[in-house]
């Protein structure tokens, strides 16, 4: 049993009650919050020191990003991020100042976003930190975006620019709130995810939970300046490309909306978010299956997310 | 700085908003839930392992654990738990059977209580089992208890008995929620608090956010089977009121209610839950402190919540 199945063995089995609206699955869960017209948000996330980030990152970075990931996925759902508890289990050690520059960058981009750090705890994780978030958001009900409601013709939308984000910008990266909530309020926007394993592997959870395949355009890929870099920099290097396809952590937003409105949805956004980059790059099929389609044709992208190039 | 200092500092300066009816510093934080009358109770512990279980107890157990401090918390403010979600940080050499028994374990105590899973994560921390949960729970209004209510002349209670969890009780106990939701229906409860850190410690931080101090009687407290035999069994040994005074783990209730209500309190308890020992053990006062009454006479007990007996 690998860990798909596992995680789906797992997530058939899980108690549940009236209050679930979407359960394990999405980006978060949905839960009826009681009040007509609107829907809570849960999210649970944590980064392990060694995993999602080195002993050199600043303290500040680290809190930053544990709490920037929760952020993201409440974005995914065009949600507004309220409330969010905080769990740190320090290795033997730890340090108060670290304890409390950590606090400090997850205390700052709370703030950014209306969000309360209503407590948590700390523990003890003797070998390595490890920092475990639960976010609680609110989003209106007839603007909760899903993975699963892309349809074939939608065309395929994503923010920023892909790939090389381990060089820096997994730990300051921004969570697209504004953005999202922005989104759902002006277009009828079908399916949306935020970007954690990479383009491709994102794209698949997408399709699969809508049941539709797509095709993207290669040279519309919007690649960092960041994976350039690396693919001159670095040998063997990775083409530029493939990163932005298969490199973690980007946290951009990956959206399907209705084709006929890609032409206004990205005259509104140039306007809207003149410095933040979208990209219309490529659009969903009624055949099941990734496909990636460049100068030299159309070929599928293997089902582990990578792609082999000549 | 110690922890404490260090905890104070950091819960100062916290981001809030206008959602946050308590945050850090109860069993629970508390919300504005948008729905008249009602709050929202959010809550994140964590276990981990040789720290709150060792690698001997069996995985139902340790996943039991885990879910059941959290639904601890909730029982703590009478509130109702109804949405978890649960991550599970994995060591190096796990197999997919030890965590379904995990899992099963959690979900019989969620489904006994009608708590929804609604999804987690898992992540890897190489050199230990580590599992954190978050829960949310709802409360009406009126009916929230926090910490910090008691007043002079409120007698003290605590529900089963204390002491020498370690032995086996704290893999498997029950979350008092039913009792504490009746408790909370049925009688004019001003404070309580689950007991985590040892009846002594856990008084102590219910008096601090009351601004009372306390006196028990030392003849009065429930000393469970377990502390007695640790007593006659080990050497050196722990004199059982001690144990019941400052043994963690126990997650019974321990409440403050105005004294003149105790006996009718009492009996209505023992006609609604027969086989769950409720035990006066105190009084709240005005002078602070904690102070234990026994046949010598009546003495403080130490800031640390240990008491030196002869």
């Amino acid at each position: 049993m690998n860990e798909f199945d596992l995680i789906a063995r797992l997530s058939a089995s899980l108690p549940s009650n009236s209050s679930v609206v979407l359960g394990a699955g999405d980006d978060c869960a949905v839960l009826e919050s009681g009040q007509p017209g609107r829907y809570l948000l849960f999210k649970t996330d944590a980064v392990v020191e060694g995993i999602h980030f080195t002993s050199d990152a600043k303290p500040e970075q680290i809190g930053h990003k544990a709490l920037a990931r929760c952020l993201s996925d409440i974005a995914a759902m065009a949600g507004n991020p309220t409330a969010a508890l905080v769990t740190l289990a320090l290795p033997k050690d730890f340090k108060a100042e670290f304890i409390e520059r950590i606090y400090a960058g997850m205390n700052r981009l709370a703030k950014n976003h209306g969000v309360a750090i209503v407590g948590g705890e700390t523990t003890s994780n003797p070998e390595r930190l490890l920092i475990s978030i639960s976010v609680l958001g609110e989003v209106q009900k007839e603007k909760c975006v899903l993975r699963s409601g892309a349809k074939d013709g939608d065309a395929l939308f994503v923010t920023g620019e892909l790939g090389g984000s381990r060089s820096g910008k997994h730990l300051d990266f921004e969570p697209r709130l504004a953005e999202s909530q922005w989104l759902a309020s002006h277009f009828p926007i079908h399916a949306m995810i935020d970007l954690s394993d990479g383009l491709a592997g994102d794209l698949r959870h997408l399709l699969q939970r809508s049941g539709v395949g797509a095709e993207l355009l290669a040279r519309a890929i919007p690649i960092s300046h960041a994976a350039k870099l690396q693919a001159r920099e670095k040998s063997p290097s990775k083409p530029p490309l493939l990163a932005a396809l298969t490199d973690g952590e980007d946290f951009e937003l990956l959206f399907a909306a209705p084709g006929k409105i890609a032409v206004p949805l990205l005259d509104a956004w140039k306007n809207q978010f003149p410095s933040l980059r979208l990209s219309c790059i490529g659009k969903i099929t009624a055949t099941l299956g990734l496909k990636l389609r460049d100068k030299s044709g159309v070929r599928s992208l293997e089902a582990n997310g990578y792609v082999h190039f000549a």
